[in-house]
């Protein structure tokens, strides 16, 4: 299958932008214009490589980006994982849980990160916590989470770190799902054409 | 001893920058005003911190600034540990190497890594490789290396990310020192205040 030209983006760069992150700005800019994803593993062993020119895709879901900035599968990471990932206005990501540590770095826009409880049987109503460009908050460990776009007008950018990848991520469909009913999606989207499907998810 | 003011770096940033990182340039900016670094632990549970807010020193290095945007001791992270650090033109990290993963996103300017061997008794003559904004890089675990702001006008910014926190440094005086010669800095000068020392360094 063809693959499609590694991230388009980064095409119409003016010349106006400058400074921290012109590049990653651009790029989130055209996100939303980019052909659906295709099946490709963006391995890589060079030491240094440059983020705007790499492997982008939304993985299904509009007005959505995201760069394994440095991976296990595609980088050979074994401890740690980078992502930069773009949410346009009003998008939002799956409410899920994972074991591992996650830290995240606003870079740019403003949203949401709804927080739901480990404590009880399900994740219950979330608490509603604020982020801001600039802001950095971390994920405890196995809290249900959404991380929500909530800006009508502008693009929230986030540069995203995780331990222990690749990522096992857990899936709810609403507040209410018991934690024992949430779906395990592993490999998960980014990762499913670096690594084989498992045989069954259990 | 009397540590001077942290990071004279960025100094000259006008108020033209906008977009991603504006914030973190702005307090590269003010870093220069204040007042130098005392003894301190920027222990803090909050869910959300705000970056241009964060505790930032020099560590007695001039033209350096560090900022633990999540920490092992300060934040209680236990897998990951991000920094957020600017560099003066000119400036460098001491010759050194650890056994722990390292992630470096450069969100501004340009720079040389400086990369030895572990494979031979001593670093040997390093690679110089080029970095440059929006650029990543890892560094492979236990190789000997320098990240050095080799523009003459621009301070490089970068966030770096650590697994296994708290970081142990081994430092080198020069690329000849042998492996077994480095000397261990724990804990690390940013660590120092929140982690008793150890009493001795064996």
């Amino acid at each position: 299958m063809a693959r499609g030209p590694p991230a388009a983006a980064a095409a119409a760069h003016g010349p106006r932008l400058a400074g921290v992150g012109r590049a990653l700005l651009l790029l989130a800019a055209t996100a939303t214009f980019l052909p659906a994803a295709e099946s490709y593993c963006p391995r890589d062993n060079s030491l240094v490589r440059d983020i705007s020119r790499m492997h982008q895709s939304n993985y299904g879901r509009e007005g959505f980006s995201h760069i394994t900035v440095a991976g296990a599968l595609a980088h050979g990471m074994k401890e740690v994982e980078v992502w930069l990932q773009t949410f346009g206005p009003g998008k939002r990501t799956p409410i899920h849980r994972h074991s591992c540590e996650e830290v995240f770095v606003v870079l740019k826009g403003k949203g949401t990160l709804l927080l739901g409880s480990s404590s009880l049987k399900h994740p219950g109503e979330p608490k509603e916590i604020p982020v801001f460009q600039n802001s950095t908050f971390s994920i405890p460990v196995n809290d249900p989470h959404q991380i929500w776009n909530s800006d009508e007008h502008e693009d929230l950018q986030v540069l995203v770190i995780i331990s222990r990848p690749p990522i096992k991520i857990f899936i709810y469909d609403d507040w209410s799902v018991p934690h024992t009913a949430a779906k395990l999606k592993f490999p998960y989207y980014w990762d499913e054409d670096c690594l084989p499907a498992p045989k069954d998810e259990l």
